[in-house]
């Protein structure tokens, strides 16, 4: 699957499946097209500082001022953003009255974005009212919010596809986040000529969490074993667990990061590798968007929520982090052989996916294969050595358990049931990988 | 992939991917629930004469009953519809003032239900002014229109998935259509137990469907060859040309086929097959739907037209008829032998899919690899041997091209350019098939 440098995939909310230009297009004209579509008088612009003064984000002001329609830009997003950072983009949003909004980067921007038009449009809501319980009230949303157009410049959060907008809720020190088809993009415009520019580690970490995304929805509790049972499908929630047609596309994503993902991360030139990265994120975000992910990311929440000290090679923040991506894959080993024994042909296809020799392999070998395969590829790409490697120490399980705990919203998909002893012997195995 | 008697799987418009309800509803629950939440006061539900004494039906009409919400049933729905029973249909639309539209039964059904659904929303159109170029004017739909909810009740015409109603234009005996995203169901409901009624040939026939648009949309000609290039995305056509969202699931969707077809057609009580049919039937829809067909179904249009005295078994119709499935398969080893240079990766991983050997197969021989596999696959579900046996000789070739010429919409996905007498020659090699 190749692409040329100037083919744009845009993904259409209103459609069952993704529109595929056949237009050579460059983001400028396809976002002024839709803006214009859209009836665009006043638009919301969110990025970052860094990406701000980047190519993608000067092609959609280009494009703006040659609408001539109104615009502002809001480039003070905070990369894995809080919700301090978050109730200030939506206080700015509150106060442009926009009718349009366009995010231009990575799962932060896009998520901050998301969040910013749900508030902006719903004025008189208190910030916790749409927050995923038991954090939040978990409130359902009920009037429309304004379209959003977003451009993802990374590969890997899959936010573009996601009713998903996850914020580090210092009170907590824990990630959670809002969840509802209602934030969802209205438009994603999937270019790959936008992820050339991310650096190696970026592209390594957010490979990470496609290879997660996909890992995790396959292997998420299927969706007929789901409880409780809702009484009206509008109350269904948005991750309803492995179903046929999630599971379609989360193995089409694992297949593309076997074939790419190596050659995405230690090639930036490589532009089918970057490109198929690119849409396998796409892929894997309808995936788990769909059916959602468990344990790799509700663990994930409480390490880059904890994280003390850690600089991330690669990233401009001045904070200290560990990436999203990293914090996700850290625990796949361990956790993929906890979940095994529940369904063990999955996990089995999943390593033969990524490259395991499978002859003489047994049923019950499938959490041990899979967990080396995982070893394996994480090694080649030159991931820290465990939790240990990015400052954690046995001391700081308590907290990392304590912190998993309310991830309930994505946890309850495991497979596996688990007690928080399970949680801890989870995180002690994860500290050192190799 | 098993499915529970009572899985149902719900198709929602305003998502990227279907919802997979985890409930074990029927379809009573189901419609019921969706009704009162589309604020539902005056159902339009329509089938056709013989399904409106079956099951599907009742357990809509006993729903509708239990809400006590205003309902008119139309059950005079013509099995491969025409302009005029399409405009009967629209006629009885007018009249009604619906707010929502129910189809229950197979693709003459839903799409009639679409037909209805677009001009009531637009009483001032003529017939012709939706209809596809050349035959119609195929104008550009504006208004937004009433919410249609699609419970199909065979594994074929994925119209359930798509922007398309096809009806037979009888005054240049050809089958033509209606094509536009905006008038795409806003909801399908799957429900496997619906298709257990299908008796074999209605099972065959309509798998065939199936078979078809997995192979002709996952070998159209690709989305970025496909010209004229629109200058606005709105203004893209609803076939697209095949492309790396299309092509997930076409494939996936032939896999299915491969697996369960044989199965689904001999035993109307295996419950496994026919509800992968099912499915098979939906995945193809999303396929097509946005990559489209090519020859197979531009050139079944006029042999379903064209129709003399074929009648077809198991189809309680009083009129001759090749069913649309039969119509469409029948050439199908000719068209892929004929597109097969154009791509012949494509052409032999479809046939070692569908259980060729592919050991010492060269590049050059995937048409006839193809096409001789696709002779085994229909022999072997006692498909007529060719347009012989369905009624037609020598003498109706030009008639034939003549009633394909019109089909631009599909044949110019072709991947391969072709003339009118290579569409003589296509009609000529499948008089007679094994």
């Amino acid at each position: 699957m190749c692409f040329s440098a100037a083919a744009t995939c845009t993904v259409r909310k209103t459609d069952y499946a993704f529109e595929v230009t056949n237009q050579t297009v460059n983001i400028k004209f396809s976002v002024l097209q839709d803006l214009q579509n859209l009836g665009a008088q006043n638009v919301c612009l969110m990025t970052d500082k860094n990406l701000s003064r980047l190519a993608p984000v000067k092609a959609v002001l280009d494009s703006l001022s040659k609408t001539g329609v109104r615009y502002k830009v809001y480039d003070n997003v905070r990369v894995e953003p809080t919700d301090t950072s978050f109730k200030e983009a939506i206080l700015f949003a509150k106060n442009g009255s926009f009718d349009v909004f366009v995010a231009v980067g990575g799962g932060s921007v896009i998520d901050t974005c998301k969040a910013a038009n749900l508030y902006a449009s719903h004025p008189d809501a208190d910030f916790l009212d749409f927050v995923n319980a038991p954090i939040g009230k978990g409130k359902p949303i009920t009037r429309a919010l304004k379209p959003l157009i977003a451009v993802p410049t990374t590969a890997g959060t899959g936010s573009e596809t996601t009713g998903v907008a996850i914020f580090d809720f210092e009170p907590l020190k824990a990630k959670t986040g809002i969840a509802s088809r209602a934030i969802r993009p209205t438009l994603g415009i999937v270019d790959p000529v936008h992820t050339l520019s991310m650096p190696e580690r970026v592209a390594a970490n957010s490979g990470f969490d496609v290879l997660c995304h996909a890992l995790e929805s396959y292997t998420a509790l299927p969706y007929n074993q789901r409880t409780p049972c809702p009484h009206d499908p509008i109350a269904r929630p948005a991750y309803q667990g492995s179903n046929p047609i999630s599971d379609v596309w989360s193995r089409h994503a694992l297949h593309m990061v076997a074939k790419y993902m190596k050659r995405a991360v230690r090639d930036p030139e490589d532009l089918e590798a970057r490109s198929s990265m690119h849409l396998a994120s796409v892929f894997a975000g309808i995936g788990f968007g769909n059916a959602g992910v468990h344990l790799c990311h509700g663990m994930s929440y409480p390490i880059s929520g904890n994280v003390k000290t850690h600089s991330a090679k690669g990233y401009s923040v001045e904070h200290p982090l560990v990436p999203h991506g990293l914090s996700v894959v850290l625990t796949s080993p361990a956790v993929f052989s906890f979940t095994a024994p529940m369904c063990p042909e999955r996990h089995l296809e999943a390593a033969e996916i990524l490259g395991a020799d499978m002859r003489q392999v047994k049923r019950q070998d499938a959490g041990a294969v899979l967990a080396d395969t995982l070893r394996h590829f994480l090694f080649d790409l030159q991931v820290e050595d465990g939790l240990g490697a990015v400052g954690y120490s046995k001391d700081d399980i308590p907290a990392l358990v304590k912190g998993t705990i309310p991830q309930e919203r994505v946890t309850r998909l495991c497979p596996r049931e688990h007690t928080e002893d399970d949680l801890s012997q989870l995180f002690e195995a994860s500290m050192k990988i190799y």
